[in-house]
């Protein structure tokens, strides 16, 4: 961390914020230059409050140079990150199309739309049984009944099943769910993720519609400084000026992440987007730009039948995306292997 | 709300789409274009999952036209809402001003702070006990501590105090808080929300970092839907490209607000800029644009008092925007009033 | 256009409204509701202000149905434009990557350079002569002479050339360009579009930082409504809060543009996000999604050899990239062929 | 400027960078810490291309700590800069309202506006002949007529008027313009801005709408550059998420400018926010927040007043604003005189 000092700063100010930083444990590096004086910290600044340091009256500005994330960071891995759900890896070279219904309906939906996908080459099934719901109106899904049903689809079809978590009061009903999915507007409910750093279970974190790559990995940083190591990321899009698409999907995490960290980071284009026609063609841009897999939505919902379509993939149109996304995976492999 | 059709679709899609509205209970009323046929929703659409329609195959697009919350629609409501706090009056022409440190630290300086900001006008005392934070090794507040110090000064100055609430699990700790505050990062927190519906207490609602006004309400109307009426909207910035400042303080939300809702709307000029010269001039603007209140960090502690200054206000400042603010007040209700 | 009445509106104002509209030679359709009143617009809308109906005083909102754009609309097109530079196509199934640096420095600089890119696969040189630079106090090009140096890389590669016009008077100098680009800061310079519209050049327009793509198929629509049909879209990244990347590079234009328009677009990713080692997997999603080409910096200048690196590509480096998005390039015509 | 180097960079390099550095007539100051090394660079380094040098594979990232722009830059200046136009005077413990129709129809509107606003107070008249519009089937404006139209206002009532310029051939029918606006699109527009530099009548400098303050004191630097030092910026809202509002008005500028430049700045509410109802409090807001001015849109035009009302203010209602204003105003005074 460089602290720059205002011009004309009294040498008694510099010493009492000398002596305050060394009371952290951390030691100081002075350099007196014409105009400025930068002050060098060094040590492990990751628990300096950079704001408050910042917001001093002598202070001009302050630059992190370490990044403020330990267990999340690349530097102090070997190896990019495999995590293991039940013998179904993603991570470090492990690709997994993670596919199912937004909301989980009934045993019939979810237990066909489970084969559908496994036939296609899913690895995963997902299924909404809580549902954050902008309006307290809608339909907040079908909670702990929507989780025994995902586990009878997982009876069925052998795939494990990742689901979203709302409240840590929740955690016994999330015993069959192998994977624990925190949606966007939590990524930074750090009570929740203080709680699920304690589960032993991997957990599926999305990026926050508003949070910059720094703030997604310091919510990764409070899931593992609990203990819990097995942390995927997952891009849904970021909010912007643009209308055409619900959200703007930005890929280019990925080589911004395979650079930071050694967690596995996968993209889900059905949500950032919000058009079903858009999802072929972003799960293949993701997958070549060297995602570690996809989440896509897949439904079988009669209410939307009913119509002739929707937002999210029917079984067929899923496959299709599927096998483009296979064929497209080898190159990302051939020449993203060095970033 | 009006569902556009597209061109060329089959009649028998038309019905089915028209009994499935129907069936919620909504009647529809068919206009024929040349182009476009037009659906329009008559009755209680708030319930009508506004997303899932315009997914549809045949649905060109969807407008709302009812604002989806009702709660917190000014429509339904005869007056602007005076929410009482022991006394002490917030909305519909009573202006308060809530101060206080934003980490409480200790008994000393929570009561001398405190009885500093009464001096100089404040209605209410803010002080942080549970501290969102965005790395989990920062400081996370005094917890509990922090409540029972709050408290000490409640009693020694007679002020009400406003404090923020992480976890609804902690709920029998904040019995001696008069307002409970949902910081930004937990609007969306819908759990959260739907079991404040349930105290009865005021909730000081702050806004989203990418939260549209929209959203906004929708999150008050969870907390109104449970029956706690008493919601105050709190203004603290949005995230945009600017880098000059914190956040950015988007003021226009007052008469925007105003017109919508009668909700009282308060706004926070400390969080959102970042700076402690820009809330002086920004307090001054929010009262003449006619909030009915400010949220204004005031701090005395000494780790910051080592370097002469800092990033919230010392009481001295304090006292200065305080004074500034009671003058524009009266303007304010002069030449707002009919907004 | 549908517009939408506020309650109680005086029978008068209607009848003036649509006397009004009438004049324009666009037909109403009235539908009343129970409680609003709507009124359809029939004709060509696109010479309606959408702006100065909805903020009349008597309406509720207006909502547009058709597109404001109709030269650049898909609708009114058979088939994907495909633009022919002196033999080298883009679009409609050509795929063309364009390459080079980004200021031309020297003749030794752009010929090297343009004779590496061409060995590499690129189908026409780029190379910037006059530079549009945020200070004034910045080098601002060769202006007339990089023109010059460009037209000599083109002699000797039989590449066809790209170069930025920043004002219309400079247009005589830029008779040797074949493709000219119009910057994103002068996406929406009206006059220097209409100008453009004379000419008899493709154009290759970059999308605004914050431009919205209804934006920017109204600025194509510009240069087309004067008689040139050849606009080349390309997408360069757009301004967010994400600070890890210069720009977001908003690759989902690639779907929303191919159903709304014939036009080609390209993706630059090289300005978007201003690291070189993200250039290669985000060329190779764009490729992916169905992109019509890419425009990629490639450099050999001193100064930046000097430290052994840089922000654009090496030649070297450049090779890499194209071996990988020439690989990519089968599987996105074979799976996006009906996007 | 700071450049702070990457761990293990071989002695050659560092020695390479510090060279070139040296070529600038920049002196160099190196500091080696236990992890990184870090040069500052002593000298005028508004020159220095700081993109290009954080581009360079061996540094880790560069921090300016001077302020990039010279000329407009409050350090170099004694005293805020007083814009005298004709003896009206802007900035510098001056408030004006700039008032006006937004686009220049008939010599009867404009003079009667005209006549309206002096008599509210206004001490200049805003008008548009030029019109930049998205679409190029909008009316553009009466050019050349609408500056005569002004010209005949301005005999008739003494207000010096402002117009806003899209292309520097205009220049010549700019003559009887008092104050040449640059619009928000044409901010970036280098070539407009490099000629206006070499007119010697004040401009009025708007920000774009996606450009950071930094970006428009560039922008002001280009005009100064030129020597011409009588700059005035105009916040007029900017790009974000939220709809409710044409655009985010963002008034912390204000603070930010005073200490940054000595410049006047001035707010329009009228574009930013797209409805008349919010024109007063924001008025009112920039106003106390101590802006140096207010550019109001007030219209009379027959094919608005067809029915009853609009986004811009009737006379009547802005000689409401005004008396508001400046009710406010002395306060502003007051209170802000050392931000």
């Amino acid at each position: 961390m460089i602290v720059v000092l205002k011009q004309n700063v009294a040498q008694e100010q510099v010493e009492n914020l000398k002596n305050w930083i060394h009371s952290l444990g951390i030691e100081t590096h002075v350099s007196v230059g014409k105009i400025h004086t930068i002050i060098g910290l060094v040590g492990d600044t990751s628990q300096v409050d950079m704001d408050l340091v910042g917001s001093l009256d002598i202070v001009e500005s302050v630059k992190r140079i370490q990044e403020p994330f330990k267990n999340a960071n690349s530097k102090f891995h070997g190896a990019p990150l495999v995590v293991d759900v039940g013998g179904v890896k993603i991570g470090g070279g492990h690709f997994q199309i993670i596919a199912g219904p937004c909301s989980v309906e009934s045993e019939e939906q979810v237990c066909y739309v489970a084969e559908c996908v496994k036939k296609s080459g899913a690895g995963l099934l997902r299924g909404g049984a809580f549902k954050p719901r902008t309006s307290p109106y809608a339909f907040q899904g079908l909670k702990g009944e929507g989780i025994t049903l995902l586990q009878e689809a997982k009876i069925k079809t052998g795939l494990p099943i990742v689901s979203e978590i709302m409240n840590i009061s929740h955690l016994e009903m999330f015993e069959p769910v192998d994977v624990i999915q925190v949606g966007a507007r939590n990524m930074q409910n750090f009570d929740l993720l203080r709680e699920l750093g304690k589960v032993r279970k991997p957990i599926l974190l999305k990026r926050g519609l508003a949070n910059t790559i720094d703030e997604w990995l310091m919510s990764a940083e409070y899931i593992m400084a609990g203990g819990n190591e097995n942390v995927i990321l997952c891009e849904r899009g970021i909010r912007t000026f643009e209308t055409r698409t619900r959200n703007t999907l930005d890929l280019s995490v990925i080589p911004v992440l395979k650079k930071l960290t050694h967690l596995p980071i996968i993209v889900d284009p059905s949500h950032a987007l919000g058009y079903a026609h858009m999802v072929k063609p972003m799960a293949m841009a993701a997958t070549a730009a060297g995602a570690d897999g996809l989440m896509i939505e897949v439904h079988n919902e009669p209410a939307k039948a009913l119509c002739d379509g929707a937002q999210s993939l029917t079984p067929q149109a899923f496959d299709d995306v599927a096998k483009a996304v296979f064929q497209i995976r080898p190159f990302a492999c051939k020449f993203n292997e060095n970033e």
